[in-house]
């Protein structure tokens, strides 16, 4: 029932009276709220069903508190810290995180700083009460707080700070000031401050335990994934963009999935992922340790990939036809590049995924710089432009010139990749024949069809490129 | 005296001896400790320098916390709260932030939620005691904590909730945990809620005063001059590209100045500021409710004409020289393209700092244009790429295309400026005689020479843009 079917309903059953009206006007109102509610809960059903981990982490808060709020209910254990059981509460939901390396990095930085901020109240507590006498010492403590507060705050300035103790140093003003501050009211200082640090190791290793124990969710292996996947969607991409641009059909790609776009804006989110995957201990193939700031690196040279590719895919459906001289020239080393390119990518983003050093995507490699240097080649014979206007010589010969562009990126992914793989002690795999994916299956047909044709389709596997006669 | 000076001394006064060893060891520790100290204390001073309100910041961190610790300090404060008073301070350290909207939105959500959850923790108290009788009363609570928790734990994933209140939602399990679970302890649950609500409150606004009161820092000004001044760095870039790409020297303008490149990864951060400005009263220009969404168009825009200028920037130094032949055709057309889209992107730049609705980048964005037609009417002339060679040719095609791109990101940019002026009420510029800036003055000098040659550099001016004839 929509709110026009209810104001209908109203309409003949209340007349036009003021309570019709009021009837009226409050009806309508539940109806929204009824329709947002089924909205939200739509909403709520795709996150879910997005990522089954968003509702196991939901559950698992809620476990950690009910677990860590047995200290209220318990007497025992209420009687040894009172009512600073709460700071253990209060822990776990300002630790707790999706991640075990975000959690782990919020809890330990949380204890560290409770310690060393706790010590130093202490020792400031001590001076005060020395030498500040009666008048003195709450002149003293305000003194400490502000020099304290005002320069932990500069130090989150720092970069190399901010990035992995930003969180540590916000606690220690945070303890500092509540240790020195309450130490002026409660004789019993060192009480205080000893409390506060039981109750929040106990906190956040709680919620470290529950966090690693049940179900965890590993920011490294998350990290990793992500940039495989993003050299997977430019390959993706690189793969299908050769046949759409010169309009072959029935190769079976699509370039309908444009996933290579996020490629684009993710440096501050790799950046996050690998401050926070620092924290993690060794899990799965990953040991303590593992190099996560070289992820960076093959994400930056994704990332100028990406870039030249943004600028590829402006040349797809401008609705400009490339001319037939010149398409009979350079559609087929054009088309070479974009198949082995993308071809490269998918091999590293695979080897990379398997956590194996694979030469697999060299090969792939060397064909599309044989297949830059046939383009290049042409550049001998004069007189292929002469015919065709300017118009559309020109995209055909930007397109040309990006393709070699992203044969160079391609090249410098690898070496980030192997670089990777060398610090990290990656396996080694042997060279095998090359698994066609099943996707390329229609490819292979399209290709057998071609290959008789004079239009010159790449070749296809990857040991049996040939630097095409010119 | 570097740690390799301090070992040469050890080992001439105090001998190989196991004393000796001892000093050698001890000794460097201190000094490499010392050069890392004068590195930070460098570091301090270029952080500070770069922006010297981070300075500012601190100091008013520092203030809000020895104002709001003076609740512990005079007896009549301390005797109305107690304890709970350290929640004000806890408030004040989690709450400022650098900026007014980021101090606001924190402060807003925390006092939102405290209220919301500790109503909903009086409610569920009640209930409880009510209902569940001496055993059921801590088995009904921890069952209502793990419900509420998990719940509100998964509503932070719904990316708008997210944006604007993830704050409110953490501090909401949190009160509501430590408010329902107190009240087990605790009878006076009333008078828990109560006391955290004000000490919440007060903490909170102090934060909000100081912030706003000394010094404030707007987001909302950073986001419009972050959005402003990405325009000007792309047109700094495309005025010098033209002459640096065609190595024309004395033009006055250089390249080293890279700094477009940060407008490639600002989605995020444009992003963030957007959701903190919101929260923001009306200051300056700014009205509260200022249309702060828009500037995520206008800078979506610019990020797009930001890959294209990537793409054109690996064209210099590429050490390949135009033909000759090409570039008596093209150069004039290009340059113009460059200088013109320039001039108009720092135009945009320049009225959007100025929060005026201003047309003077119009004509500069109709000279490129006419710029981009006679590049595209040189396809008339058939033959133009007969003599030369196409490793030569591609990239000068190439660049000229992409030139035409961002021509075409140009004009995007200017009617996402010109909405958000109009949607921000801006007021109307007339349109004026154009000022030169003293940076082109060697740029006339470069043009008055060059109109007597062959080489047909661009008309200066933006009202006397003349159709290249050919």
């Amino acid at each position: 029932m929509t709110s026009a079917d209810f104001v209908d309903m109203e309409n003949s059953s209340c007349g036009g009276g003021p309570f019709g009206r009021v009837v009226r006007w409050l009806k309508p109102v539940p109806e929204r709220s009824w329709g947002k509610v089924l909205e939200a809960a739509r909403e709520a059903k795709k996150l879910g069903e997005d990522d089954l981990r968003r509702i196991v982490h939901s559950f698992k808060v809620g476990l950690a508190l009910t677990l860590v709020s047995l200290f209220y209910y318990y007497r025992p254990l209420y009687d040894g810290f009172g009512d600073d059981a709460m700071w253990a509460v209060l822990t776990v939901v300002v630790v707790f995180e999706f991640s075990v390396g975000a959690t782990l990095g919020k809890g330990i930085n949380r204890m560290l700083a409770t310690l060393l901020a706790g010590a130093l109240a202490v020792g400031v507590h001590h001076i005060s009460t020395l030498w500040g006498g009666e008048v003195g010492e709450p002149i003293l403590i305000a003194f400490f707080v502000f020099v304290v507060a005002a320069s932990v705050t500069f130090m989150r300035f720092f970069p190399a700070l901010k990035a992995r103790y930003d969180y540590g140093l916000l606690i220690f003003t945070l303890t500092f000031c509540l240790v020195s501050v309450s130490g002026y009211r409660e004789t019993q200082v060192l009480d205080v401050a000893h409390k506060r640090l039981s109750t929040i190791a106990i906190g956040s290793c709680t919620s470290i335990m529950v966090c690693i124990c049940i179900c965890p969710v590993w920011i490294g292996v998350d990290l990793h994934n992500l940039v495989a996947g993003n050299m997977e969607n430019l390959g993706v991409f690189m793969e299908g963009f050769g046949f759409e641009y010169f309009d072959i059909k029935g190769n079976g790609l699509s370039l309908s999935n444009q996933q290579y776009k996020s490629v684009l804006s993710s440096k501050s989110l790799e950046e996050t992922m690998v401050n926070l995957a620092r924290w993690e201990p060794g899990h799965g193939g990953f040991k303590f340790g593992h190099p996560w700031e070289k992820y960076l690196n093959v994400g930056s040279q994704t990332r100028q990939c990406a870039y030249k590719i943004e600028a590829l895919n402006t040349y797809l459906n401008t609705g400009i036809q490339v001319p037939a001289e010149i398409r009979s020239e350079i559609q087929e080393p054009c088309i070479n590049i974009c198949t082995e390119s993308g071809k490269a990518l998918k091999e590293l983003a695979a080897a990379l995924k398997k956590m194996t050093r694979s030469s697999s995507a060299d090969s792939h490699i060397a064909c599309s710089k044989a297949a830059v240097e046939s383009l290049k080649l042409l550049s001998l014979k004069r007189g292929i432009w002469k015919d065709a206007d300017l118009l559309e010589t020109i995209p055909s010969a930007a397109v040309a010139s990006l393709l070699i562009e992203v044969v160079a990126c391609v090249e410098k992914i690898a070496e980030a990749v192997h670089e990777l793989a060398s610090v990290a002690h990656f396996k080694t795999e042997q060279p095998q024949l090359l698994q066609e994916p099943a996707l390329s299956e229609e490819y292979h047909v399209a290709i057998t069809i071609d290959r008789n044709s004079t239009e010159g389709l790449p070749k296809n596997g990857s040991s049996d490129c040939i630097t095409t006669n010119v």
